[in-house]
């Protein structure tokens, strides 16, 4: 297991938002602010079944992600990691939890447009990722 | 070429921070904060050539760069975009103008550590970037 930089677990454990980066099958990149959860060993992010990231991560199971410092912008942290299982949250339990560490009642910001019809409702997944590497400034 | 979502210009035009994503030669993608200078057309990033992201680049010219309101955490746009060229920047006065854009004199934040041996000296480079997409929330 892959060790935090000493001094940098703030940025882990406060209710940031972390940029995280997958491949697309075509190779090319695709990245977004998400929610996210750590409980020292992984990471853990509500998503669904109809977002671009759910179909990148189950081509290329590698991912990054980017989380500044918001008070002080030349302090940032770059997790590199697997995902190393999707797991179903049907009752959205997950997303819920990690709704209220953000203190927030909206949507993770690339969720889909609201108003979309039941038959279209999300299928809600929890993403979890190995950490493998980090860097940082 | 691509427009910039109606209502999202603030967000290029800002000295807001961006998280650049790129793919490593062996697929795996790498993401971290940066500064970003915007035409209206390009993209211009601050490089050097003994960093990561300048070996990405030129296997995989494809990046993209997500970009938070820091006023409103909900808000963001993602800008997908090919790099277009690399331009030799010998006497640093495109890093200079950008760091004179952030008003900061410090270097980015994933420059090379400080007090590097003059021979270690990184080659600065411009990293310039077409849009080829948007998306936002």
């Amino acid at each position: 297991m892959v060790a935090v930089p000493a001094g940098y677990n703030d940025l882990l454990e406060r209710p940031l938002y972390g940029h995280l980066a997958t491949a697309r099958p075509d190779g090319s990149v695709q990245v977004s602010p998400m929610w996210f959860d750590w409980d020292g060993e992984l990471l853990r992010f509500a998503h669904t079944t109809k977002r671009q990231k759910y179909r990148n991560v189950q081509s290329n199971p590698r991912v990054a992600m980017s989380i500044s410092d918001p008070d002080n912008p030349y302090r940032y942290l770059e997790v590199r990691g697997d995902v190393e299982r999707i797991e179903p949250d049907p009752a959205a339990s997950f997303f819920r939890r990690i709704a209220k560490r953000y203190s927030g009642d909206e949507p993770p910001p690339d969720a889909p447009p609201r108003g979309e019809a039941p038959s279209d409702a999300p299928d809600w997944v929890v993403i979890v990722v190995r950490p493998t590497g980090f860097s940082r400034h």
